[in-house]
């Protein structure tokens, strides 16, 4: 039998109740992020309540007005916590007791707190995915604006980070936004999901599966991971060495030691909230991991996950969308870091045309790169008869190959980064975005 | 310029390429699983050079030709590897060159290995989706069989792990299916976006980014999250001290030291699996996160961490099918589970019939509870005198809340544990199973 | 170049400077924790200004002197922070500028932020540290009371969740005890790097290594990993199936629909933590993971993985040990679910000590188990005879096998579950304990 | 009881087990790493057994004759698996036992698989460790010999990728260097734990506890974090924009499409294993996470992680010596990439030691910056009289300033980029090399 302290061994308190445990325990501290869902839920199920004849007309009525109270309260910043106060719905059943007497005891009948805490929680996100979708729309929208208005800059493609072959700008700004793309699917899904018009087919299932949590958070990371390598370009074009673009200052700061800095802390920030959204989904798994069926207070750990990666996701896209609308370009830069041997390739796909396999035309071309190094001259600099030991297949129409204009369009077939090309996917971004505000 | 031996300090090897970095570098090892979609990719492509005027309707045949014998050759285990085999590609066209010649060097026109490995990769997802699928509806199939057969059960629900109300055996196998179900959706999905009906939007985007491999490693993680849960459940229920159910010897191993030991290996394999699969969705998310845009050597990363989680998650659905199809329930001990004191919830909604507001009706259920406890007697031992004495609501007809049956039936929502409720969420799974099968 | 607004297209501020990017950008907001080692770190620094003759005797006076006056504001509360500061070393400086006045610009001559972040998180972690470590010595102290007055408690122990062989109650208990034991000896590496005596080597790496941290989270992590298998063996152990203990209410709470609930919540809280302590570690690597060399500002995340990864251990290492004091056993459900199939074991030792090999003996007992099985009889009432056809080695004496208490005696081997191993195990947690204290 | 086919629903299979199971629950595929290690155990064992008296002197002969038997079958490749061989102590056993008859069945005597694995595992750990460690010495004492060689080549120092002061390349050199360096100290850690010298204190950790598999593959995480930041390092020095360093044909790779390009393969290839690693470590925890104590199968996850982490560090680490040792530098473009507003800070300082407070100073340098950008010249070009409008402590010394070589002299102290402080770091670097030699 327990001692009459109900401590046997060591520890640090005496009483009753241990207050690291009821502070480890209460998730008061940020479940006030869902007052507003908790009412509005409480609101319906009274009404329910009242159709299965467990409330009367009056005392549905006397509950609703005092929800009203209740959020009213909170609103206005006037709700106060009293200790006991361990979640969100303890708080408002509390108050909503004091406001209008026994009544309110009657609001909790037939449902638990891990079902409510459950629809809370799909309220909130139904409200917080509205909003990131919105705030993702308003990025993308950005991204087209640019992408339509400098549709004639070129600039290096790289693969591995050396340069492969010239493209245009706005083809760069559409590879991240179609990139985007995809993901304001996910937030329809998830929007349906949580539409509440289908009805969660098991009740056990219902208060402890975490997927839509789960599938939010693999969203943002996912979305993050995107934006990390956005800002990963943009930070090396931001480089003295790239110099192709340069930071507004409103995303900038400078350094504490070196007065000539300035720093792409938006971009760097935006890279690294990659890691933290991830962890929060990786700790979720994690903690569902092996957890047995129904509920457990580990699923507790849901929401503080939720909240701050939503919180993450807003700033980061509202940061983006801020870079991008202010980024200046530096067109003579990038159109000095096109050279010739970019058009290599385009020397190879010359003797195709002219009928050679492409296997053979790829090992031409490389002849001629390395003739032109070994030389010392730019690809473009070699003699027609100097081409000609390689290949008699070259003739003087090979001069029309040193165009990058020209090289670019080349590339008409759809997704390509000729204008026609990149006309036709700001066209159906655009198309995107008139479907988002219909 | 390089020293001719082109090493400079230290280091290990003499001549012109390392051959650890040649291992490093060569994917020929796993690219093998891809040999077909390869061949079904270059079949594909020489048919779209045949049509753009890059191939002869001849060269077209030849090569459609020489692609069949590789693939033939790889059907039957006679395909031989070169030591220069780099990767699938490079091996299927060295031997198509070998096989028809120079014509083969036309077949790479226009595409990169970038481009090719990307398609082969959703390719070959492709089949092993719609794999997987069959699976996992296979494991669905046999829940709701047993679930069906099994309705009659009643055995304790238990939430914190605590025994909370009496529920339908059934409800717990079907709070599993459904589970799985919203998993399929998410498969469908993912044949959507392979079955290649949608143009890729841009070229860029289209070689870097790996959300398809993403999704699939997050939706085997999730899929393994639910199952490792349902294996804590069965691996509990198969305890001596729950001794619910009995895992067929097929699924279940000896101790090498304890002869009267049975383990459920199985099942704590499953469980295990949440972590393989979860850390190979960590580790791409981790690749990808700030790499520059366009394809690196990192995505190389993606094709085995693929590979294995199909592999897994392959056995984990066989073996879980089978350990839910051959295992024994042990019907006395559920019902012995069962306990009066699980029926407290059932006392407080009594009282709620009365009248009494449910806040009141819980503490006066508590009340009765914990007389019972202080007289040493079972809830349902409490006299109706005694329980007068909590509140004057109770009379005669309080003997009809201690009956298990009678409670389970209670809960005839949708999704509830009552008989019609489960019969309708056997129904609801069925027609999808039918949805499936048309 | 830019227009004048500096903004191009899009977006959604106007002005200088984004507000969304300044509160992004800040740190001040969990900076604070940082203010006293802030402030020790400047006085150090102002000392060394002064020894390389960079400030006067009296300059140094004037700075240590306003500093301690920031000191004191922080420590009263009356610390106010200006919409300008950025982090709590600009917040720091600029209020002792306004203290003392231009001499307050010496104070950063020759280091940068970088520097001075990097070094307050050291200091701040080994205060930290410090504290964690005396709530982890105090777990285990409590842990090594209750397994010495609790040695002649025994119980079954489990392998796979299989009752495997009788065991000590405080053997049990060490092997947690045990298991925090190894961390505390990272602890102290932690604390040796933290001391500052050691020089590093390089300054790149010092500004932008994060080891410390990332080990920090790591060795947290791991340390809730066992704590979170150490609360699911008390989860099983607290429920009515296995009853072997029960928590203290001061841990439990209980649930808002059933009156009969008592869950474990402070248990499942811990187990739960696990996830968010390795979503912080994760989350770190991630954002570690290819980031060019020296100072990038995502380096800037490492501080709020820390002071929450800090905040949660401080209070499940407090609750766990709580948990641990109070808890009250249930010695007679303890023994009653030892059963003579646990045994088995020594049953086969038997043989083994009359000669035979230990394979064969290993048969010999399962036959034995599954003779009684067959004849429906407990292990241990298999009369002589019956045990003779399985082998003539059975004699009279093995009436003494089916002793417990005899069992766990066997186990006499370092680190077994003998009375006299365990009392060696207790001698050796506290011969740790002491150096400790020392 | 089961029905005879022991199938009650759907399934697949027929008969006593599931031959998916049986492969599913097999690991000799992976545990054949461990032959040699399971053979050294075992003859340990055997002597253990002899002394205890629980083998005579003949039998314990038998055995080892027989274990060196098998361990001479597997170095030959001549041991072949049947098909009953589960792991590796099964089929050792099973064939000793072919080998020298019934004595093989004494071997096991009072050992369980489980203990045998683990001490497998860490004798296993012992030796990859040790050649890992030399790996990374090899590693090590290629960078400070390149580090020594290369002294006297100044090139930018960056900070958020922005050049910020000069420095010496060996400067950078010795920042990887000596993030290497911490590491070997784990080693010795690990080392440390796997002599056995210590006893573990207790059994039911023993064969649970998983922490020097996770402290591994964390160390392994950890290493590849630095890898693969020094990897994006030397990515972005390899690019045209940068042209710092050239990486030798023997670790770079072609384009199939494009004749010109010299892809850094390797050096991509070395940070994304960061990912695999990582993911290897976050499997494991999450596997652990909430498992009950002593041995579950889960723990069998543990070795292939290890296995592959193993290999990769194996490979990672000998590419890594490979590349560095065998890299080019281009010294002049690394001159040339100096630029005068690097120089800022000095001129800050400048003012410094003329006795302007720092904050001033750094106003008055910035303010320098400032002006030679308004007039589109170099800092270093602007005339004594024009600095003097910004403060009047310029005077004809400033030109001192304009020196690269005397810049980086000026960092001398320890850490810094002077070049007596970068002989200094070669010195500590070599004098722990020295340590492990001896």
């Amino acid at each position: 039998m327990a001692s009459e302290s109900g401590k046997l061994w060591g520890g640090r308190f005496v009483g009753a109740v241990d207050p690291i445990m009821e502070k480890f325990n209460a998730s008061i501290a940020y479940d006030r992020h869902l007052w507003e869902v908790d009412v509005q839920g409480s609101k319906a199920y009274s009404r329910g309540l009242e159709k299965a004849g467990l409330l009367t007309k009056a005392e549905m009525d006397q509950i609703l007005h005092g929800l009203d109270k209740v959020a009213e309260e909170w609103a206005q910043g006037t709700f106060k916590l009293s200790p006991n106060d361990e979640d969100i719905h303890t708080a408002n059943e509390r108050r909503l007791k004091e406001l209008i007497g026994e009544t309110a005891g009657k609001l909790h009948t037939g449902r638990s707190r891990n079902d409510q805490v459950v629809t809370d929680l799909r309220l909130w996100m139904r409200q917080t995915c509205s909003t990131l979708s919105s705030l993702l729309w308003e990025l993308i929208r950005t991204m087209v604006d640019r992408a339509e208005a400098e549709r004639d800059v070129l600039f290096p493609g790289y693969t591995h980070l050396q340069r492969a072959q010239p493209i245009r700008w706005s083809h760069w700004i559409l590879s991240g936004a179609i990139a985007g793309n995809p993901l304001s699917v996910d937030r329809e899904l998830l929007r349906a999901e949580l539409n509440f018009g289908a009805i969660t087919l098991n009740s056990m299932d219902a208060t402890s599966e975490r997927d839509f949590v789960a599938e939010f958070l693999f969203w943002a990371s996912l979305c993050m991971t995107h934006l990390s390598r956005m800002a990963e370009d943009l930070i090396l074009y931001c480089t003295k060495e790239f110099s192709f673009v340069q930071l507004s200052d409103a995303y900038s700061t400078g350094s504490s030691l070196m007065p000539q800095k300035k720093n792409p802390d938006s971009l760097e920030l935006i890279r690294s909230k990659a890691g933290r959204v991830f962890g929060r989904c990786a700790g979720l798994l994690m903690t569902l991991k092996g957890l047995p069926s129904t509920y457990n207070k580990d699923l507790q750990e849901d929401k503080e996950a939720v909240f701050e990666v939503s919180d993450t996701m807003s700033a980061v896209l509202q940061v983006a969308t801020g870079v991008i609308s202010t980024l200046q370009i530096h067109r003579e830069n990038m159109g000095q870091a096109l050279s010739p041997d970019m058009l290599a390739t385009d020397l190879a796909y010359y003797l195709v045309r002219k009928g050679m396999p492409f296997r053979q035309a790829h090992e031409a071309s490389g002849k001629a790169v390395f003739m032109a190094e070994t030389k010392g001259v730019a690809l473009n600099e070699l003699s027609l008869q100097e081409l000609q030991t390689i290949s008699p297949l070259f003739s003087g129409d090979v001069s029309c190959v040193w165009d990058y204009g020209h090289s670019v369009e080349q590339y008409g077939a759809l997704g390509g980064t000729a204008r026609s090309s990149v006309d036709w996917q700001i066209h159906q971004v655009r198309a995107l975005l008139q479907t988002q505000q219909a």
